[in-house]
């Protein structure tokens, strides 16, 4: 967390070639919804050669290529929510 | 059109207060199925106060505010290809 106030950018990089604009409008809309007040953005950004990344203010916050397999809405919210609202709960997602 | 390479940056501002975020999701989407190549990404900012404000890196393309009513995904594809593809045509849409 940063003392400025303008909210995060999230950007999720995901590969055109293997058709992930689905997924990554699947997570930038789970994302969104939840923590709507909290950032500043969600930017899908087309990329290629099996890319799918997930960075805050350009930090990685996860990525399929170091952390392995695909994960799901849960885990990057909870990802997401460490970052920049540590004190909120999730609700039924993290139980 | 600019002469550098860095693809434009597209981004959709919508009002949370009026639930227009499905909306939002739809029109970028629409956008960035037809110019996957041609933009260096698609965001989606949370405002307040009935915006709904398309803009192509920060140039206003199409507001509520001063263009009324709602436009349609084939208006916005339009004013965006005459910016970034203008030579480009846009199939059925069109016709």
């Amino acid at each position: 967390m940063t003392l400025e106030h303008k909210r995060p950018r999230l950007e999720i990089e995901y590969c055109t070639q293997c058709r992930w604009l689905p997924r990554a409008t699947w997570m930038a809309q789970e994302l969104l919804t939840t923590f709507e007040k909290e950032l500043g953005e969600v930017a899908r950004v087309p990329g290629t050669g099996g890319v799918f990344e997930v960075r805050l203010d350009g930090e990685g916050v996860w990525s399929r290529k170091s952390d392995a397999a695909f994960t799901d809405a849960a885990e990057l919210k909870r990802l997401v929510r460490d970052r920049i609202a540590p004190d909120r709960t999730l609700g039924h997602s993290e139980r």
